[in-house]
């Protein structure tokens, strides 16, 4: 051991965040630790439904990485693939479009799960998530925006959708987030003299027979009793069709007209965990008992991503891990220790849990909890709840700042302030100097080029037996190539002139480009017509091909 | 007068919060008041720096309208068009698409200004602005990811980009924002540790010979050496050039590699205010010492965006109220006398106003002021500064909840937490439900939109002698129309079964549809094609015209 050894953790997640804390703490200060997540903060995601509701500012819910794991090196970033033959990540990001190879010792990947909609049409396009701390903003924003236009509208159907608001997924996000929008709703009306409290309607949808069933019975029981005196309409056994840009529509032919579907529902490996080509079971990474991944000695996987066999596993889902915080923080720590034991060469352990305590917040100052077999429920079990949440916070100063907000709350009228951060238009102007580097090769491709004055200079292959040089002027685009294929840029362009383009974004560019004909028609000709053979992207030729096989 | 009197306040800035709260307590009970604006909160503008450094959270800096103007009507929407001759407005808003007529029978314009920064090339594209709270909450994100892609940067070049900071404009505003900025650097560069503070940069670029123009000549030279000693360079007689993705070009050929280039110059009216027609003077209003526009009766201005005279008006620039907000609160309380005067027969009052005091943060606990012909500066100035604001700050709960943020960043670490909200893209997919209405006349036009699977039926001229009809399937498209010309739909569009299309957002279909040659020629051809000529928009068959004549 020569050199320092590298452990890089993937995802900062519960699982990631803990497992980068407890291998700073058992690991020899010479063995760097990384930690590269796609936002530079941690969230802890039980507050996110009071995010929603206004009680807790976005920003007071999170807690930065860097100021919770001192002494690890944090790195921004995509990971968009792992070779795990180098030992070596592949790490982009949005702003400077260059690709970075980050070399690990060992790997951790953690990177949770993503949502997936995709199984009921049109909910992925309509429907609001609760996974991120931007679903939760955006939730909120929203809730509000509904409010305003609901206190001026003329039209009365169109007031009635802008206050149904339908939660799909009657588990703890469902239930809490129900609920939260609903002490939302309740503590905002009176800013709303046109808007009456028997206008607003709520229903949670469930496909099971029941709610919570992370909670015994009768305290799922209790939430549902709770539910209903507060107003808030509860359907079980009931399956959803579809979702369209004003209406959910039932299996049972029940359809309801809102402007806001909430979707708690559809979890699904991230597009990272299913390219890896790991074996999988029910979406998770197969790891054994050690969190150790089969088949590579150095590369572990850890929470919601990770299938993690506890002791007694007989193959069944319950013999494993389940993929919650809890799980996870516990996971953390023994992995670190395992990790460790490989550097040193010492016997890993193998993981153990049982968990000890479920607990949902259901709005109105009440909660439901299961504490060491003991249940709770109501305003005591709300307030051990708030308790227990302050001490699983990480850092002192989010402590504070969310205990701040509790009291606030309390004190002040909810604030119903819609603050939405318009970003940058997908189509803009970009102006470049002349001698600009506009694209390089390698750089991952974020959209399309037309030039509206100027010039510029593309190559492709330079450095190649027969390089391919263009000078484009007015009219003329670049970056099409890229955007049917892969998405690393494989040709450079520079500005020879003072210029101006107009730029749009890679996802928008593409799903325009592909789904109005116009443009796809003239994009794989002109492909075909000014690039040789060779230099198109596969996939364009793939898809062509199968496009050819449809006629 | 049989009839409620309405009095309708456009904006609800300084000028017109403030009026409409003084004609709320002035007025009959039986007169009711409307506020229209384009966000639901009150914005205290000093304080936007402070947002884009990060001690204040950007929620907490804003107070909502409603809770502010209690027995006040508000409308959350963006005023399209004054109808003088029939005393009424044309108000849309973004989600349902509607247009509202709304009446009044006294209004008062209070729209602001808006940031112009057409003069300078590339600069309107990659400049921040410092305008509105998204302004200040998109800078500080912007800020933090320098650091993290500094921190991680391999490349010294990019990296000294990411580190280098321009302010274009050394008036409050800009010498704030250098200020505050710093602050949020030097105070969160322990969190990155391969970022020394001597890599940091930052410009304060002034056109004129000195910074603070509003302030005596001695605080500002105070102000500019407090700048200097915390390593901010001031360029004075410093003229812009121009700017692009990664430079800033001054007139005498200095050019400055950035990612950060942010503006504080550059006001002109608002497009609604430029759309009147009224006589208008330095790009404001003209109106009479009263604050009513010349030749109507029931029409006032006030704020920024109104040119009023002060008494020994000579014409010159200085004889007017001058845009700032200490002036819009005053003329506030007068023009709010005024109308109640006008609506009871009474004798209105000249508006007159002498300012007392002028206060500037500088960062780093520092501040000038001058308060009642007394000079200040350093860190009583500062605490006077804090005092003054928290006291001017509209609603308690605003002034605990900034007052709570100041002292958490005394006590805490400057929260570093980088929340990026992505907003919808731009090009998404929508599904419709036989039967949904899609697009209906007088709607407002609000993108494009390309059919997918299933099936529509557009219907123009309903109603009319010779109606237009089509039924559409996957490939066709609508929406087009309205987008070369007027922004109203003048057509139908009803989903004959459950269908999807792919919709792209209006503003990024225009531009991408007139700046890329191909769309430009098909749908241009497309027009005209498929539609008798009285159908076309006028503003698209002058567009023609004018490109036939250049060619």
């Amino acid at each position: 051991m020569t050199q320092k050894k590298r452990i890089v953790v993937l995802g900062a997640g519960f699982a990631g965040m803990f497992t980068a804390k407890h291998l700073r703490r058992l690991a020899p200060r010479d063995v760097e630790i990384e930690v590269i997540n796609e936002v530079n903060y941690f969230i802890f995601q039980p507050l996110l439904p009071e995010v929603a509701a206004g009680n807790i500012n976005a920003a007071d819910a999170v807690s930065p990485i860097r100021l919770l794991l001192p002494g690890v090196k944090f790195r921004l970033g995509h990971v968009r693939a792992v070779h795990f033959r180098n030992n070596q990540l592949e790490v982009t990001d949005d702003t400077n479009r260059n690709l970075t190879h980050v070399p690990y010792d060992h790997l951790v990947l953690a990177p949770g799960q993503r949502v997936d909609l995709s199984r009921f049409p049109g909910l992925e396009d309509h429907a609001f998530t609760m996974k991120t701390l931007a679903d939760a903003y955006r939730l909120r924003n929203h809730v509000i925006n509904c409010l305003e236009k609901a206190d001026v509208a003329e039209d009365p159907a169109m007031k009635r959708r802008f206050l149904t608001f339908v939660v799909v997924g009657a588990g703890f996000s469902g239930v809490e987030t129900a609920g939260e929008v609903a002490d939302l709703l309740d503590q905002s009306l009176k800013f709303y003299p046109h808007i009456e409290a028997a206008e607003i309607r709520m229903i949670l949808v469930e496909y099971a027979d029941r709610i919570l069933p992370e909670l015994p019975e009768d305290l799922a029981r209790y939430t549902a009793r709770e539910l209903t005196k507060r107003g808030i309409e509860t359907w079980l056994k009931t399956a959803l069709k579809s979702a369209s840009e004003s209406t959910v529509e039932m299996v049972d032919g029940r359809v309801v007209e809102t402007r806001t579907i909430v979707a708690t529902i559809g979890t699904a490996p991230g597009a990272l965990a299913e390219s890896l080509g790991l074996d999988m079971q029910w979406g998770r990474i197969k790891v054994d008992g050690y969190m150790r991944v089969p088949g590579h000695d150095n590369v572990w996987a850890v929470g919601d991503a990770a299938l993690i066999p506890l002791p007694g596993n007989t193959g069944t889902e319950e013999r494993f891990a389940a993929p919650t915080a809890q799980f996870a923080v516990r996971e953390a720590k023994t992995l670190a220790r395992n990790i460790v034991a490989a550097i040193k060469g010492a016997e890993p352990g193998v993981f153990e849990f049982k968990p000890m305590s479920s607990l949902a917040s259901i709005g109105c100052h009440k909660a439901v909890a299961v504490l060491f077999g003991m249940r709770f429920s109501g305003t005591l079990a709300w307030l051990l709840w708030r308790v227990l949440y302050l001490g699983m916070l990480p850092g002192l100063a989010t402590k504070v700042r969310v205990l701040l907000n509790w009291i606030l709350d309390h004190f002040f009228p909810r604030n119903t302030v819609q603050i939405d951060v318009p970003t940058r238009s997908s189509a803009r102007y970009l102006w470049f100097r002349k001698g600009d580097e506009v694209l390089k090769t390698g750089n991952l491709g974020d959209g399309f080029y037309t030039v509206l004055s100027g010039k510029f200079e593309a190559t492709i292959g330079a450095g190649t037996p027969h390089p391919y040089h263009r000078v484009l002027g007015p009219g003329d685009h670049f970056g099409e190539r890229v955007l049917f294929g892969g998405d690393l840029r494989t040709g450079d362009v520079v500005a020879l002139e003072d210029s101006k383009v107009l730029f749009v974004e890679r996802g928008d560019f593409r799903r325009f480009a592909t789904g109005f004909k116009v443009l796809d028609d003239y994009f794989r000709n002109y492909l075909r017509t000014n690039f040789p053979e060779h230099m198109l992207p596969d996939e364009f030729r793939g898809a062509d091909e199968r496009k050819k096989d449809r006629a």
